[in-house]
């Protein structure tokens, strides 16, 4: 396991997806440590290789704490597979002056899309009529609700990011009527701006979560904000699951106090809270909104990239977090 | 069961979806027959009123034969609640000059919406990742395959009426590629347009069904054209099901022939084709993407300004069929 001087090395948590499908290419052209290959448990394998590993590179899901920073004295480059950057130690970063970059865009509109197609899903139905068909209920029981209708209704997009404004071009041309929240009122952006939540959920038929995970943005969407949006309201989550109180949404869906759900994140992966599971108004996918094989291959040349400046001391081609 | 002769008698067959959710008001409006609500047969029900009935207000699966039609010697309109009126045999209606008239474009909207959200979850295997989590299947044995990038597919439109025109816009709006083929090319549109289904299939990631079903358009999309379309390529249709050789389609979907199909109609409603309920990337719903709330109320308005027009020899508002 010792790597030599000349190649330095990436440790990888996680590993990604994208680590997966591309791990010979990958490691054709990196020195990569891969910890779940060995049966050493992390913070040994870590220690063992402290002296070498000047870039991470991680998945969405694996964190990278204050203790592994530490333990890892020549480090100067966090790269993420994901766009969300909140389970790394941004703070003990931005301390030691290590660089923290994302996958940028590369999954903006798969992200965008999946939104859009949960959003569809829960409001005309379409898993759980899929369900009912297969399952044989229909047309023997029948009992079909009627559903709802897209255009003309208000959504309300929390976070206007790249992610955000894909989702309001494609729900734009659905005939969706679209307002938005953010830190800031984003300048050029004609779409009706609400500086704050509660505002946004009372002027809104649909609520879309497409912000950054940080610690003003954690549970920000709490039963108040559900009851604001009301009974018919529904709220699609594309973002990180600890956005919302997942706790109080699982509470206002269960009870009817908001109208169906289109989660793709969720507080505790890969836990999903199973009381939503007899809900058919509730559509539930395993975070894997951006994983198409066209934003992997994306991916791949965008790591490869950027490793490859990190590494060569040229600029990095990625938008590195602000920190 | 008597009519006075001031109140023509309509006859109501199905019913259609629209008379169930507004029977009430449509009974205080109008005389209508309801065969449906006795126990005598169609056929002796239809005789007995055969002297008073002016007009019949149909759903999308009522048939209106020749043999209806014959036995009504006072028909002179046939109302459909659908768009399509393939189930109305519309050379008898010609022949004794009876008015046939749809929906119009009321559901339009709502249908293209069904197409949008039949393709996103076909392409990103919403249904099927919504099952694997509540089945507790995932994350237990993760392994969900990677999707697929919606923007840059090349689309193909088969027939470019409103609601071809409400996909295409929805659609391009995510990136896709748009192409159409249509019984002429339409004027003032700038999408590409190739006169042979062949031609559009070979030109298509996707095909879209959404013309009407015709004499021209019966089993139009047959295994040929699905081999043309290829392994990757994805079928979704909200036309009608007979449009497509279903049992040809079932063949390519099991064998692999094509790469996912979102299907709201079926060649033998209400049978499905059961070969296909295992399939995660088939996604079948039961022929319900106009039946929203919304539309349904606009579709009572319609219906009541139509019959009303007719009875009171008042201009039609609603797009009567050419035949």
């Amino acid at each position: 396991m010792n790597t030599t001087p000349l190649a330095p090395a990436i440790l990888v948590l996680g590993p990604p997806l994208v680590f997966k499908a591309y791990e010979t290419e990958f490691s054709k052209k990196f020195n990569f440590l891969k910890p779940w290959k060995t049966s050493i448990p992390l913070r040994q394998f870590i220690s063992t290789h402290s002296a070498t590993v000047k870039a991470i590179f991680c998945s969405a899901v694996s964190p990278v704490t204050a203790e592994i920073i530490r333990s890892l004295p020549e480090l100067r480059f966090v790269l993420a597979s994901s766009t969300g950057v909140n389970h790394i130690d941004l703070r003990e970063c931005k301390r030691r002056g290590i660089v923290v970059a994302n996958a940028g865009s590369t999954f903006s509109e798969d992200v965008a899309d999946m939104a859009v197609g949960l959003l569809i899903d829960v409001v005309k139905r379409i898993s759980a009529g899929n369900r009912l068909v297969k399952a044989r209920v229909w047309p023997r029981e029948g009992g079909y609700p009627l559903t709802h209708k897209l255009g003309g209704k208000r959504v309300g997009i929390v976070g206007l990011g790249t992610i955000g404004h894909h989702i309001a071009t494609r729900l734009k041309a659905m005939g969706c009527i679209i307002s938005y929240t953010s830190t800031t009122m984003k300048p050029h952006v004609t779409y009706p701006f609400y500086p704050r939540m509660h505002q946004l959920a009372a002027n809104s038929d649909i609520l879309i979560i497409s912000c950054a995970l940080t610690e003003q943005t954690h549970h920000m969407i709490d039963r108040e904000v559900m009851l604001v949006l009301g009974k018919e309201g529904v709220i699609v989550n594309i973002a990180r699951g600890a956005i919302i109180k997942e706790k109080e949404l699982v509470e206002c869906l269960v009870k009817g106090e908001i109208g169906g759900a289109g989660l793709d994140v969720f507080e505790h992966e890969p836990n999903f809270p199973e009381e939503l599971f007899e809900l058919d108004n509730v559509v539930l996918t395993p975070h894997h909104g951006a994983v198409t094989e066209e934003a992997c291959r994306d991916l791949y040349d965008h790591i490869c990239k950027n490793l490859d400046a990190f590494l060569s001391n040229k600029p990095l081609e990625c938008e590195v977090i602000d920190m």
